[in-house]
């Protein structure tokens, strides 16, 4: 048997294509997208009784290979934050091709793959094998650039519910996932219920917050301020990788958090033993945003940085509703949801919103606030605390569902 | 008598020139800079025993007009926060040429400018009248640019004790400042003792974070980035107005706080009913930023945001001491130390951190932490918390320097 250190081994990224015109999915703005190809992977075996899928469901700049090794070689999407930027350096060489939620998704871990026939798929905008602005268009045979529609996460949701469809899936045990992923899992319970058993939502909110915009429309004006950007229309030319860079690196100020900073960094400086007293890096915190900033335009499109940040700040889960207890009126499934406390861009305050909404409504839910100092990216470290939390969960819901 | 709500009437802004070769001021790196002229306001009228003077210091973006209301037609150094993007537009018409501590200093307020003599200067490295980048470098004819030499938190004091000794002034009744103002105010008391009664710091801190660092260098990074930034030499050309636009909104965050964001925006959108699906601001935070982003540009040179954030990020009162108590320990000054609950620029635990290092040395600091949901911002704000205690703490050391 596997045990909890075992990684799953080679994994293949797979390709569904729906959408063929004239069946474009419509999409919230009121256009139309199609063909769509999602980029997918599985993990673990589809039970003959089609009862225990789970999707998994990526943040921001995931993709859809979250557990194994790829057998791309190019699938940089190890987890890169934790490390000071020096052990990162290393360690990316040997965990480039692990999956962005390996320490959670496998035999022997949280989401089970002994147990659990699990799937993750790049979104819809995204750049990692899904269509997105940087997919060439059909009817031009061009990039789309800034032509592709604007997606919303319930846009994102209804591509995927093709995808589960797809796969024969009528009922998933589980949509489950963190930051942007959370938002997406629901999504799924509120506007699927019959299609998901549970959900779990992780350092998440049910909306996104004016400060959460305020970052993200910071990150999209770099990258649109940065002369490559072009419109959009850069895919033959040079990329706004400078633009793109700065908004990684404001973004992940927001993923970590002062405590975290001060434990990782303080004030250290870097290859010096005084201050330089010119603007090339002092400080080990500025080497490490500025690589983060760097390596991280290597493996991202600028423009879907766009279009999913937009997505993250159209997210609303009470909009068309009265309330957001409104939103949860009609939802079977059970929740657990996990908020951490040093999480500043989606503090647990949000999360008890969420908590609160379902209660309201006679819901089934399960809270728990982790303790940590990790800030956002606490939901990729602290697998620890995370593991027997959502084996139980998912224990239990397979038993109510085989019942 | 003058009312609390009155304002001082026209000021003038003075020049004060010095360090003129080969007296140059000698700096922390080793450079030397000179001569040196500080823009400087003074505000009330120094006693005949010279024992009123208060200097208060500014942060980041401030300048000399402290107070009332500014001679020169461009001064817009109005309260720029608080109020959305709306309000503002109006009001810095009206307020456009108000002192941006004039809640704070003036007849009846905080700093009487009945009972004290209240003097503010542009620190170097500044662009608003004192010797920085932009100025031009008399050994070339040409504007100094990154051939400016770096200058610290400490620096700027230097520069500022050649002024208090051309004002005739042997000790400050105080020194007082918000944000980077309150570290200059900790640098005076600590390393020049004897010119000091009082210090009042106010939402600052005795060193930059690791986190502080981090949004500085963002800011930096994206000034740099502007392709007409040009290493710092712009000057006769076009500027780096869209990299300086992105700090300013970088820096704009920092300043509220979650809550502060959420009651003052919200998810409300901008002049429409409904998403815009486009990459145009649909939400008022959006266009807040982009405005504060926008009008900073007018008024600030992109190369003192370099330099005053490089001072900023440098500046730790423990350097060259065993420690902050050791740095503390030869300090006479009484200390009145205030944060607000919500700043998380410089929170709480750095105050408490300067208030525990006196304290060690059996120093006399009074505390105040005062609630507030305003955040960073509130130290410009909460005038009406602040005002008793500023007032009470002047009175007792006026007291205690007459007996």
């Amino acid at each position: 048997m596997a045990t909890r250190a075992d990684t799953l081994g080679p994994v293949r990224t797979n390709y569904f294509t729906f959408a063929e015109p004239p069946n474009e999915l419509e999409l919230d703005s009121g256009e139309r997208l199609g063909p769509i190809t999602l980029a997918y992977e599985t993990y673990g075996a589809l039970n003959a009784s089609r009862t225990n899928a789970i999707l998994a469901l990526h943040a921001l700049s995931g993709d859809a290979h979250a557990a194994g090794v790829s057998a791309e070689s190019d699938g940089v999407s190890a987890l890169e934050t934790g490390m000071d930027a020096a052990d990162q350096e290393e360690t990316l060489v040997a965990r480039r091709r692990l999956g962005w939620w390996d320490n959670m998704v496998g035999p022997g871990k949280a989401f089970d793959t002994d147990k659990y026939f699990v799937i993750c798929s790049n979104v819809i905008g995204g750049c990692r094998g899904s269509t997105g602005p940087s997919s060439i268009e059909p009817r031009t045979g061009r990039p789309y650039g800034l032509s592709f529609p604007i997606v919303t996460i319930a846009d994102m949701v209804r591509a995927q519910v093709q995808l589960i469809d797809h796969l024969g899936i009528e009922q998933l045990l589980a949509v489950a996932g963190g930051s942007m992923g959370g938002m997406q899992a629901l999504e799924w319970a509120v506007h699927h219920p019959d299609r998901v058993r549970s959900c779990i939502s992780i350092a998440s909110a049910a909306h996104q917050s004016a400060q959460g915009i305020a970052f993200d429309e910071v990150g999209r004006q770099a990258i649109m301020a940065d002369v490559n950007w072009q419109g959009g229309d850069y895919y033959s030319k040079a990329s706004p990788a400078s633009g793109l860079a700065i908004a990684r690196m404001v973004g992940h100020i927001t993923y970590l958090s002062d405590e975290a900073m001060r434990n990782k960094f303080g004030r250290r400086l870097r290859d010096k033993a005084n201050y330089g007293y010119d603007f090339s890096p002092d400080f080990e915190v500025e080497s490490y945003l500025r690589y983060q900033g760097d390596i991280f335009t290597k493996r991202f499109d600028a423009n879907t940085y766009l279009y999913v940040t937009k997505a993250i700040d159209y997210f609303d889960l009470a909009n068309g509703h009265g309330s957001l207890q409104d939103a949860f009126r009609d939802v079977s499934a059970r929740f657990l949801v996990i908020a951490f406390t040093s999480d500043w861009l989606y503090p647990s305050h949000q999360s008890r919103e969420i908590v609160r909404a379902i209660n309201a409504n006679g819901g089934d839910v399960t809270y728990f606030e982790v303790n940590s100092s990790y800030g956002h990216d606490a939901f990729l470290l602290e697998e620890a605390v995370q593991t027997p939390l959502i084996s139980s969960f998912l224990a239990h819901t397979l038993d109510a569902t085989v019942r």
